[in-house]
């Protein structure tokens, strides 16, 4: 019977996403993602490396999933502020790519020679510009930025949230407020850039 | 010979500050805290109850010193803008309680009931509304989490900054053009919000 190293590499890419982004790469146990996968503890050393590799392939699967499921489009601000409203739906229902992106800026050194993920960020700037072609490369990969951090810092600073806008009644309509404050903020901060009136 | 609880109690905290802000909830060892303290390990479940406990009274140290560091002074939203650049330099400069923040975040399940936690929350913003009376009590909430997330946010995803914004040639220019661009954007939404012009 022909080895299937495709679905193993799957499974295992499966089990270290709910092992990582619940544990970090530092308290993630490669045994326990084996075990997950029913696939021993060598394939993984065999088809990924070691730990920290894992992790990476992890990172760019989920960022992967993300740039499928959430794109941007349309023209002009509102596609920016939309494409907010979708990545804040899309990462309150999965948080685990959330949690990956802080695990790494909390245990990993910063690093930059990846080119998966070089080719994520390009993609993403470059739609950005295809809605806004007022934006420079530059201005692009700021409002990028200031939609991650918005969205993806909310996500995971929900403690911070309920010391600062109180504990909700209902937790659907506090991320919904929170929604549409990033939604309006996003489409603010870029009709000012491109000289836009903000409404 | 007196004991000095106080002076003790100084000591576990400020090498806990090291040791979580290294390390997060569940990586941090007790028993290295009390050994960079140079205090017994039964000293610090006298003192302080538990590690979860130790580490929430380490994050409120943490929120405090920053509160009297960086305060909101001034009037309008500049006075909000200027606040977010004050916040960004120190966070840069004091990345303990950015990386406590989202420690907690990955590691905690939220919580609200935190008194002192509450009292700093309500203090930053009725700094905000008094510095923009126009502001409802709601949006300067928001206003003060859009300006933690994007700060703390920024300063937590080094390597999803790199990504997009490419590898920086000088990390203090890079970071200085992200904090300008910051800056603009609190000026811009909170100009929004109270009707202004945004310039």
């Amino acid at each position: 019977m022909a080895w299937d190293i495709e679905g193993t590499k799957r499974s295992l890419l499966e089990a270290g996403t709910g092992e990582f982004a619940t544990h970090g790469l530092a308290g993630a146990r490669v045994d326990r993602i084996a075990s997950a996968a029913g696939i021993s503890k060598e394939r993984i050393y065999q088809y990924f490396g070691n730990k920290q590799a894992l992790f990476s392939a992890v990172l760019n699967k989920e960022l992967s999933t993300s740039l499928t499921a959430v794109a941007i489009t349309g023209h002009g601000p509102s596609a920016l502020a939309d494409y907010a409203r979708r990545r804040f739906d899309y990462q309150r229902a999965n948080p685990s790519l959330t949690r990956l992106l802080f695990w790494e800026g909390l245990e990993r050194e910063p690093f930059y020679a990846d080119e998966s993920r070089r080719e994520h960020a390009r993609n993403l700037v470059g739609e950005a510009r295809a809605a806004v072609p007022e934006l420079s490369e530059a201005d692009a990969q700021e409002i990028l930025i200031t939609i991650i951090t918005l969205v993806d810092g909310w996500v995971a600073l929900q403690a911070t949230d309920r010391q600062i806008a109180g504990l909700p009644s209902d937790e659907n309509a506090r991320a919904e407020r929170r929604r549409e404050f990033i939604v309006e903020a996003v489409r603010s901060v870029t009709s000012t850039l491109v000289g836009r009136k903000p409404r």
